[in-house]
């Protein structure tokens, strides 16, 4: 994939190098694009020096010793904190999921070297997805399905992991509970997070960093085709979340 | 693979499997294997009338509707409780990791769709994992990584996902921080869990209850090789941790 600019359609490049690599995509595929390719695309960039941050964005630089202008953008990207301290910044974002900062990042966004500008997450990545595939569709012919994905930290566990972000035309939940295991057993409570660990695939091949392979390619898979699912699917609800 | 038996030799089995798949293992492989043909091989079954039900654990059952024999090897298999409530027992397992019901599994264990029956987790996961890689470096000579896999569910998100609950010969956490990305701009924060990726690709093809598929071969990744990692690396110290 090329250096993705505001303005980009990222379904077009993504055949274009598929079509370079031959390597067309088939009925079945899985696409799973990194978050940052598709926030460029969409002009997410912000430049710090034009942000005037709040008080309460003030206030809270204090307490976790950051940047007050990246804490105002994660004030108005998140609808509440659910951690904070010296270093330390989770909330919960706009789209439900909870992350540290946002999900705004550094890192890959000014040629320059500058981190002066931050990149936030797109404005709606199950609505990104969802276009992807239209225009997948539309363009090549072929039905598949598209994830975009970010690396989250953890509760409990150290290293940050590949999640989906923005899901369209695969379960980003499998709901198998009630299948029966192989000794006819009935199984209560195996909802699978489908998405989550087509991320995380994804994520060995993707690095962290590495712009360079923002796209990966997952085939082989069978899977039912959803039209009506989203990434929005696995946020749990805080009724249901003894950790909020 | 056959379906496993106490006292069964994983290792030996497992190259079996690959020569009647045409499959040899390679230097560099990634074997994932499902934590419960371990635990079967190693004979962690116990059957529920054997155990007596202490007074901590009648009490707990009574608060979450579970069977006290069921709680009462909860908390013989774990070191502090971290969430509960009716139909819930989230624990700090032993080993470190936290997990519901200690990871303590009914399904796919007894042959006769009994429920009387359950699977504890390997007593020492990292040192099977060990095992495993040197039981087929002696035997077929190849260095490969070993990774023993379960289903967590997690706080935040919806859905099951695998993660590396045993590791041998890769990095469970690749700690990445200090490399620059394409621009230049100093990662600060990318230990990636890379062990738990690698489980949850694996999680793809194993299904949640498919016993059927217990060893995955991941084949074609770059890695650094190390030989004193393990699982436990994964674990957040509750000091580091501001869900506990």
């Amino acid at each position: 994939m090329p250096h993705i600019q505001p303005g980009d359609d990222v379904a077009a490049l993504l055949l274009q190098a598929c079509a370079q690599a031959a390597l067309p995509l088939q009925d079945g595929d899985i696409v799973a694009i990194a978050q940052k390719i598709i926030s460029k695309a969409e002009g997410r960039q912000v430049y710090l020096p034009d942000v005037q941050p709040g008080e309460r964005a003030r206030e809270l630089a204090q307490a976790t010793g950051k940047d007050p202008r990246l804490v105002e953008l994660v004030l108005q990207e998140s609808t509440a904190i659910s951690r904070m301290k010296m270093g330390v910044l989770i909330v919960r974002h706009r789209l439900g999921f909870t992350s540290a900062n946002a999900g705004i990042d550094r890192s890959n966004v000014a040629q320059t070297g500058s981190d002066e500008t931050v990149l936030l997450l797109p404005l709606d990545p199950d609505r990104s997805a969802r276009q992807i595939r239209q225009m997948i569709m539309e363009k090549a012919g072929v039905q598949v399905g598209v994830i975009i994905t970010d690396s989250h930290g953890r509760p409990f566990r150290l290293g940050t992991v590949g999640v989906a972000i923005g899901v369209a035309g695969i379960p980003a939940l499998w709901d198998r509970r009630g299948a029966p295991d192989l000794y006819g057993y009935r199984l209560q409570h195996t909802d699978v997070g489908m998405a989550d660990e087509l991320a995380a695939a994804a994520g060995l091949l993707m690095g962290q960093a590495n712009e360079a392979t923002p796209v990966v390619l997952l085939r082989g898979l069978v899977y039912p085709v959803v039209e009506n699912s989203a990434a929005t699917d696995l946020v749990r609800p805080p009724a249901l979340d003894l950790y909020q």
